[in-house]
């Protein structure tokens, strides 16, 4: 079993994706899977498929596939999905508040327990439950523990400021949403969601005729 | 040069990564980069960033780098990034209102041409410049032209529905926001946009060790 440490994001990216089709064909009863169906879902090859599991010492049975509970199982055990996650949302604007009632994050566990904003008419707000605190008290409400993770949703030329702050204040994971890059603190994990990335997966498509006319098939995506 | 339909999700992912970088360099007048420095915003290793370029016979000098200027044009074309594209936004909620006004859409070359809601107080309305219509116009709308793209930003339980007016329509490439899996119709490529993946990819660092501690290190991530 490999160094976790080593894992590629893409990989986990992946692990992310078979747990997905896991859980869809559990709620249909399908007992087992292959690495074939796993690998239509990832967006990759069986074989790749065989590779990212064996790293964390899961094999399927050769002409078997994997269980379908127990292969679930073993993965969210190991994106840390067996668990809650708290969450910090630091921005109320139009994608904030998207996100608060954004159904797949509680679903999965991460659950957002407070939200900042600097706008007056929003701070004591209470938003899917969740009041609009003051961008002030954010280390306050941090040192309070409970935040494993923050989502920043604001404006591109405030990021980096409130990334500092976060980092100052002990948070080590940050998923970004401003439309901007920034330079992760040590120890501070930043992801950023970039909308666009995904449309021009798609213009890609369309230049290079991977769609459409007679040679066209369905793709069934990065999910 | 091989046959682009055979290009992964990922590789084209990492492309799009590798463009963002080549583009903040330019803007800083840098001239050259290595592959090393185009595989730590990919979030890969060199060998990888050589294999992808290769790909598309775009070969970087031994010992010199690639030239940024010319190969961040090459990669435009190949993502198809050296044209606008039309796009129709389906939903005019939070999400939907938070894309509209996302500016690395248009920076890139997406420009939401028509807006569509089932809300009779949004109809009519204009936002960020552009009129909402009534879901009923769409055909309509998509058979006057200028409509490549689709972005659904619609509940889930409508996303599927909503799908096949779209293929219908002749739309051959949707990005859907709507937490559901949904069917690809024949012909249609469909990117969904899971917000909730990249959290995952944070508990997963998390959980196994790849942040804090003495052995952390900043993580650039997968941008």
């Amino acid at each position: 079993v490999a160094d976790p440490k080593k894992i590629s994001d893409s990989t986990v990216r992946r692990l992310s994706h078979y747990l997905r089709l896991l859980s869809a064909v559990q709620a249909e009863g399908v007992a087992t899977v292959s690495s074939e169906e796993l690998a239509r879902w990832g967006g990759t090859t069986a074989a790749q498929v065989r590779k990212d599991l064996s790293v964390f010492g899961s094999f399927g049975k050769r002409g078997m596939g994997y269980d379908v509970v127990q292969l679930a199982g073993e993965l969210r055990g190991i994106l840390g999905l067996d668990r809650e996650w708290g969450v910090a949302l630091i921005g109320a604007g139009r994608l904030g508040l998207a996100l608060l009632s954004y159904p797949s994050f509680r679903e999965r566990g991460f659950h957002i327990r407070a939200v900042f904003d600097t706008d007056p008419a929003k701070i004591d707000s209470v938003r899917e439950g969740v009041r609009v605190r003051r961008l002030d008290d954010l280390e306050r409400v941090i040192a309070a523990g409970g935040i494993d993770i923050a989502v920043l949703a604001v404006p591109a030329a405030e990021a980096q400021a409130i990334l500092q702050r976060l980092a100052g204040a002990g948070v080590r994971a940050v998923l970004n949403f401003a439309p901007v890059t920034l330079e992760p603190p040590p120890g501070v994990q930043v992801r950023h969601v970039d909308m666009a990335l995904e449309l021009e997966g798609l213009s890609f498509s369309l230049v290079q005729g991977r769609l459409g006319g007679d040679d066209s098939r369905p793709v069934s995506s990065a999910r």
